[in-house]
């Protein structure tokens, strides 16, 4: 059986998505919806997918599931209007820049049943998903500290960082999902410090471009995070468990595997490039897992909970910034992990 | 433009050329067409092709190229009908076990101007691809030796192998072209010696499992090739070429980029199972060069000549071995690359 | 010319310090002073020194040096009679646990002219030179963030424990100095946590044996520091600096190059055992660059000041560790770096 | 118990000899033995040791061992003096060019019972020993393929090459001692070919410069050996075993661990330079070794029939590529391995 899909936002990650449904076996490309009508038929023409308003790809009982890929001011009522028609939701990071907003979405949706994912994709990285598995098959016995990198070649526009909500919510609430998932337990302390580096205008728009996080659990677990947004030599996305038994680590992956050895040095490719290339196997894996969950069997898929989880550190770590001293998390209520 | 292609053999390399032509954007599968109706029409159903026997599918000018997958001894026959047809033709190696036989039916086709390219994919494998493309850039100076590593995870059933042509035409095949295509040169002597050291009813059929090939060329470069039918650790595929400035070598890829820490070792993934998933990307590429090559623009193709010497050294090979001497490649007077 | 050197301390550290002064070539073993006249007598006799108490040794006009090896409640008292017999001194961290005396101390023999280095001998390892010394070319550009990783195999006895000052002052204090020397900056800020994870003993007598710190400079720069009493794999010394232009990583060494290729997996050797092993180089260099001073040469010495502020960040680490809020680390008015 | 041991030889290899034997706490150089005084009297200031001819050294009831580190064409003569004499012999490779008399010196020495050992100091090599033990323990399984890659930075002089016995002879002999130490069986048949492609002074004397040879033996093993008299990268001294279960392989050692990160490639240390550095540890171990012999303790050392062996491999090899055909070594009737 396919499953017959309605994409709303046909920009970067849109069209990742699009890409995906339309390989994917299980699944149907139906609509894309955008506020530009050219982006939304230039998507839908490469993929036979139609163009059309919200209202009328809701209402086509063909659609199962709504992916939504748009600006994240529109993800609540988005969100909304697919569960009130019935649809299963697939939605990217964050929620909504309003914590107490999001809550209450996700409170609504729960009481309605509806089936929903959140797009944080790296769980689904092969690399970091092996090392998860390993993790939870006890290879280096009790998990002790967890080592986050996460470095971006350089700075996104900065007319995209005035409306990102700042480097932890933006940038870094990737590596604090990463955190709760290895850790296995939510923490308890964070403290978070940081710096602008790379470009003086991130620091003019009240952001910050470096930054180091340290998480606490209540049994004592460590986690540190690093974020820059600059690295010369490509797309850094490491993580390293540190166990009772042992240690695992996830390096990055290179465009080759040929080596050059010359006159003082041996040279080797540097990570691959961005997002895209590092994630997209990543991205192709989450959508079957949805995929999976919709079909009605079992799925490893993150919940709104781990979503509004993460989204409450970002909110932590940019009050700890500010007051310099470790601050608790408040996860308003969420039932821990 | 999309290119019309028509599939002969529904195996398991028919399969995986099925799936990449599906998802190329310039092409389109139109028939399949195997000795064997079933697996015609399971393959054919997956990506909405026609099940046909030949004579109909070159009859229909929607048809540009013929891609030929079948087993050995039906390569000729099909090249030719497919050249007198008009039709562009892709085929798997080698391109028959009798080199004269296999000559002429080039000779043939180069007459009649028809687009050839052959399947000898490790060409288009991304790393053996940009080491190559390395050594074309000058980056290590001039060549000087050449050292092939290619072993398999285990051997073939001894019933495809009774009919493979040994192990220097069935396996080793791909390593002489990897030679000729590194050294830039047709080699001048070809030593050859080898053993039974997997399985006894290899050598009880008048097989090898284990090989070692020296080649020298005119101007004096010097190549080593080494095959094993046993790798228990995977399907070991290496390439390093030394030159007057450096050394390059293309090392395997595996699973994951995760290592395990423990007391006593660190681990890793060993390297990919095998060709299907170790050449995923260079099938793909090799069609998308055919594909370019038949719109009319400029692709590098494995040519009729390049397989025809491949085969010229396999037979050397199987002579030297019974020779225990080395021997002069016989080139049947093909011109020299 | 050959310097004569005076070893105080024959325990472990003595040890090492007297084999590398008898492999030296400018140096010689005259006296080994020992509160236990049982282990004076046994390093001394392999090394043809005599056994001595201090009044006797540091009345030899021979002894042209001091090594302080005993334990840190004697480092003073030895450091002022050296200096007042007019001795050059060479002695291990930290200088003492009172940091108003070891500041007292250092003044005075500043006011001697004493030739004073300290034993941080991770400056002298191969790979955190050569790393450092890329730093200094400038070859990544200016330094964003540090992180060091140090892991003990496993944690020494409690009674050590007891008299070690805990793990901020025993074990970080190495980290806080690699720190200072690769920011080149004094840390204005500093957060640290930590845990009882490895052995429930620690916790009793009120140390901990994980542990993570984050400092930050006067400039931005960020670094950030984890340590563990616990890696099951080895001792586990790594350096990560990362600039502007590039990253800069040292990883830890092992006993050898060999790989195994099985079923399964790769495994290599884990890094190498623990100081003795991974430290050996940097304890003759060590050595080798205070006898390039004492011979009036030009060498990189570790100062006072470096050993004091170090001492600095780890009472500091401690203070933010009891209240979980950053603070600023006090350098006691010494100029900074 | 210290062990008297007379140095002949005063040249680079001398020097590295008399190093480690003044390092040993089993043995003391008395005498420096060598044609130029002025050599010999350096030497022997350095270690204390004393100027001799070798009558008067041989004379002195102290010396246990003589160790030979002269040129070939001295060696038959001095080691029938020291036996004579009644000393144990460590002699450095080959035994002589002129087969037959190496053969009978050896015979000789056997009749006395002398205590030889040979100076293929490969075999202690860290990490070759590693891999070999691994071998020994069965943890790859059967041998089925050794691969031996031997390159030097660049050819020596050619007042070397002329008196050097040619590549085979100078070089690959260490390659033929490390292929029969892991086949664990005598080849009986040798493929060899070569070229001169690094420079053409090296032709003009009738040597080559890079060559690659393949052995079999009588159980079926095959091993390819290459060597290159030019390795723009350093010193390039790897070896791989393949065997039933699994491969072995010892990769090259650099300077340093650390890396470099940057926009286009991520480099790291070239291989240490030459064998004074690859295999300065393997002296010393090789030392040890015939000094626990020395002591009447067991110990692996290379006899004089390896040594002789290595020399027939080598002698063959120059055959075989004169013939460009294999040939069966000559093992002039030494019992096999």
């Amino acid at each position: 059986m396919t499953a017959g899909i309605c994409l709303i936002g046909a920009g970067r990650i849109g069209a990742i998505h699009a890409e995906n449904i339309a390989a994917a076996p299980g699944a149907r490309l139906l609509y894309v919806v955008d506020a530009s009508p050219a982006a939304a038929e230039d998507l839908a023409a490469r993929y036979a997918a139609q163009v059309a308003d919200l209202e009328r790809a809701l209402a086509d009982p063909a659609v199962q599931a709504v992916l939504i890929a748009s600006s994240t001011d529109t993800h609540v009522a988005l969100m909304r209007a697919a569960s009130a028609a019935g649809k299963a939701v697939f939605c990217e990071k964050p929620l909504d820049l309003d914590l107490a907003r999001a809550r209450e979405c996700l409170g609504e949706l729960e009481s309605a049943g509806t089936l929903l994912a959140l797009g944080f994709n790296r769980r689904f990285d092969p690399d970091f998903n092996a090392l998860w598995q390993r993790v939870q098959a006890g290879d280096i016995g009790e998990i002790e500290m967890v080592t986050i990198t996460s470095r971006d070649p350089g700075p996104p526009p900065l007319a995209y960082l005035q409306r990102s909500g700042g480097l932890f919510m933006d940038m870094m609430i990737h590596d604090f999902d990463m955190a709760r998932w290895l850790l296995g337990e939510d923490p308890s302390s964070l403290y978070a410090t940081a710096s602008s580096l790379v470009d003086p205008a991130i620091a003019e728009i009240g952001d910050v471009d470096s930054a180091l996080v340290t998480l606490k659990t209540p049994g004592g677990k460590l986690c540190q995070i690093s974020n820059s947004r600059r690295a010369s030599y490509g797309y850094d996305q490491r993580i390293e468990v540190h166990g009772s038994r042992g240690m695992l680590r996830a390096e990055n992956r290179s465009a080759s595997q040929v080596e050059c050895f010359r006159a003082g040095a041996v040279e080797r490719d540097p990570p691959l490039d961005f997002f895209l290339e590092r994630y997209a196997q990543a991205y192709r894996i989450e959508l079957d897992a949805f995929l999976t969950a919709l079909a009605g069997q079992s799925a490893q898929l993150v919940t709104g909970s781990d979503a509004l989880k993460a989204q409450v550190l970002a909110a932590a770590a940019a009050r700890s910034c500010a007051g310099n001293c470790a601050v608790a998390p408040d996860y308003l209520g969420i039932e821990h992990a």
